[in-house]
């Protein structure tokens, strides 16, 4: 795995976490195994040990607007050191093209709203009940998977009547399917600015390449890879839409294909509108390029196209309680940028003004934009 | 705004035109903003003094076919130390989709021609006589803004009938405004070959993506941003076009998004027909890529594809007369990549060689591909 | 050509071969081209003699499915120093689109197989049986120029049907086109399984764009560009269509325009099953690409985003016999970026480990991946 993030990411983690300096390799592997393993069995390596030592301060998760959030609600109870808050994420509410399991789904939201779903207003009505629920219990950002940004005209009578024909099991147009999963995106996105919430957008994989191994292993299990779609006017036109109201809330625009780097950066600069500093961001790079070289490229971009001392820096979705030490990976990846640029002579060498600026983009930024 | 071009082009105009060297800070701003003011109060940093302390040899402004052109030709008795010639920009005269003002426009350019255009004959022959009264007044290039390239097929015929039906007030179908565009985007091409003129096109903004504040300040305010449109077959068959007929004149292509390096790089090599040198170029880091990274990925991806040292530099579109530092930003740029590669051994380390290409690149092969 | 890899290649070339170190120039071109001559003028220097020279032991040819392969096998029997292998490319019989050519082209291939072909059985049978008679003469690889990826949905007997329509010289549909196309693209994927070929994918070009010059001087004389197609989502129903009834051979792909770069790479892992090691590989830089620039990104996208250490390394469609140094190249150009991240402290200071790579990458992984 030479000049793969995962050499990186995996000696940091034995380092950061277990002490362990030497190179895993085929003679090293047993006994790093062993030494890892009986670290692990420690208390202090429980998982709130693991977040502790990293000084995690927030940890914010990924919640389908269907959960309980019983496990956030005993967590605040317990005061642990790391508050964990829930992000609302309700990519299963727009998949009105997927039958069987979507009238499934919008019945297990019936349930959790305690509202009868059969016309479009319900359905928006149990959303935002949901919505408020998870502002309840501290939630402050909501999350969306998008391949391409919707954004077919419609009215809402037409939306209610597509509705209706799921409800009914009736068959939905192409055409529908898109109107529909446009009007609903939008009404999202003014729940999310109704609530003052940041709302992310991550946008363009192609997921489910291989059938055969979909088959055998399912969803999520390595058989994603990067689109290369065109949606510089959907994505415009979108924002536009919620901005044209004045609803367009905090947004974060993460892609997944470096290409987009600059055209995401520009983009951003469309719908600042001086009410909040940095109010739409170009956000840190993401799943494929959580990696130096992704990183840098999306620095570059930002620094170049916007104002980097308002970027509130690093995100991770690895989803893995060792995974913190890819937060130091940006920030060193980050300071070796500043400090190559003050030593080319292209930045002033003026340590407590960058030094600020690394501050402000590793914590100040975050948490000012975020209001954790 | 350390890291974007803004930090090194302050810095630069303060130094360069007003002797200040001081870091821009709030502690700083005003003492800078009272020394500037002061000298800019003095005769020497008129206009005119600011392009001659800068050695500028000719400016070229962006002019509507209807415009008088009565301040060049003003200029031109002056006798300033800088050239300011014309350049023509039709763009409006293609925009048969924007109802009232189009035909405003129309009878503009009838008046300014001093023919009455009922046929696309007569606008035809009302743009060749502004084409001819530009040439007279010194212009030497044309500029086109583009956001896709119109290359739909149609016939003579057809596109009389449509430009009868625009001065009718009939409504055009959308296929119509394509033909249209592309029948007239030709005969412009047409009209610079004739002339031996530059042609300029600027290639993928998208424009006025916020709604809200164009209500409320207008076109060119801050509210464009890149394109991502795939276009490469569309201007192989536009140039193609022009070409077949032998009727492609020097060329330069602006793209926009820096995806797109490569493949105008490499479709500049189409067109060269050994008739003049470079006779088509890719432009230099234009809009949002004049800057620094920009810039350098623009030289890369013509050194790599195509002839760096038949390039014809570096052009700005600020609109500031105090931006002409750019221009050497541009030149220490340039020099720092081939000084880079000399210390790398990838270049040979022979100043004479590598010194005379970096003249031709910065005057020698603009005063010759423009005929200034 | 400052900065054009003509100049690195160039010299390369001139001191491997012929020992010359001077910089070639208006005033040393006359010598150097007689010393060149000179030499080429000894036995030496013949074909065999220059590729013994650069220790090359195996050449892989491309060739079309109607040819005899009459000196291959000439060659064999001679047990010159380097293997001489063909490579079967069967593009023509894709392009039922080009009328007479496609006919005369059908009849040859009827010819070769000894089959008569009517029907798209008869097709796929005069096929199967030169891709038999290529494997006998040693082929391992196949090639297919592709500018986007065909995967119309279609069934046997409309393909039939619409062959039958191209043998009685009926027009076709553009629809019915792209259902042919990949049909037979499939079909021929499936062969090549079947054989445990290598199959490659040559990705994007945009072809003749220059009409003028092609009636001049015909194809393959400079005309063609990087294209700038959208095509992950057709690659990705292409590979899987293939992988689902488990008949993908291992695959090389190689991208044209370096945008799609990353998107190939991930591209490559969604097809991995662990059958082989590295069995779909993202190919080292080609064409336009297959220079510094572009090798350093491919390198560094598939770092990134896969394992480089199962990198099959450099191939060269340069068609000629002095270009061997390119490999040479190639592998300085490896080092130097292994060297580089050892000297930053990217990667472990240890020799023996990074060198293996190396190794593997220019030789090893190359030999046990195509079975030569």
């Amino acid at each position: 795995t030479l000049r793969n993030p995962l050499y990186h990411w995996t000696h940091l983690e034995l380092q950061r976490y277990f002490g362990i300096t030497d190179l895993l390799s085929p003679h090293s592997a047993d006994v790093i195994y062993h030494q890892a393993n009986e670290l692990l069995s420690n208390p202090e390596y429980h998982v709130q040990g693991l977040l502790q030592k990293m000084n995690v301060t927030v940890a914010c998760t990924t919640d389908d607007p269907i959960d309980s959030l019983d496990y956030h609600k005993a967590l605040a109870e317990q005061k642990c050191f790391t508050k964990v808050l829930p992000t609302w994420r309700p990519d299963k509410a727009l998949d009105i093209d997927k039958g069987d399991s979507y009238t499934s789904y919008i019945h297990q939201l019936a349930v959790a709203a305690d509202i009868n779903i059969s016309t479009y207003a319900d359905l928006l009505a149990a959303l935002r009940n949901r919505h408020d629920y998870f502002a309840s219990v501290g939630c402050r950002l909501s999350d969306h998977g998008i391949s391409e940004f919707y954004v077919a005209d419609y009215t809402d009578l037409e939306i209610d009547r597509i509705f209706q024909k799921s409800r009914a099991n009736m068959s939905i147009t192409a055409d529908e399917v898109l109107m529909f999963k446009s009007a609903l995106l939008f009404e999202l996105g003014v729940m999310n600015h109704e609530k003052g919430w940041v709302q992310q957008f991550h946008i363009g994989p192609l997921r489910n390449n291989n059938s055969r191994l979909f088959k055998v292993l399912g969803a999520d299990t390595g058989f994603d890879s990067m689109g290369d779609f065109s949606y510089a006017q959907a994505l415009s036109k979108f924002l536009n839409r919620l901005d044209a109201d004045n609803k367009l809330t905090k947004t974060i625009l993460y892609n997944i294909n470096p290409k987009d780097n600059e055209m995401i950066a520009t983009m951003t600069g469309n719908f600042q509108d001086g009410s909040i500093p940095g109010k739409i961001q170009f956000g840190s790079g993401w799943w494929f390029l959580d990696q130096k070289d992704g990183m840098e490229r999306q620095l570059n971009a930002l620094s170049s196209q916007g104002l980097l001392s308002r970027f509130v820096g690093m995100l991770t979705d690895s989803r893995s309680f060792l995974s913190f030490p890819r937060h130091e990976y940006f920030r060193r990846i980050l300071c070796n940028l500043l400090g190559n640029d003050i030593e080319k002579g292209l930045l002033p060498n003026d340590l407590p003004l960058v030094g600020k600026m690394v501050e402000d983009i590793c914590y100040n930024n975050a948490k000012d934009y975020f209001k954790f």
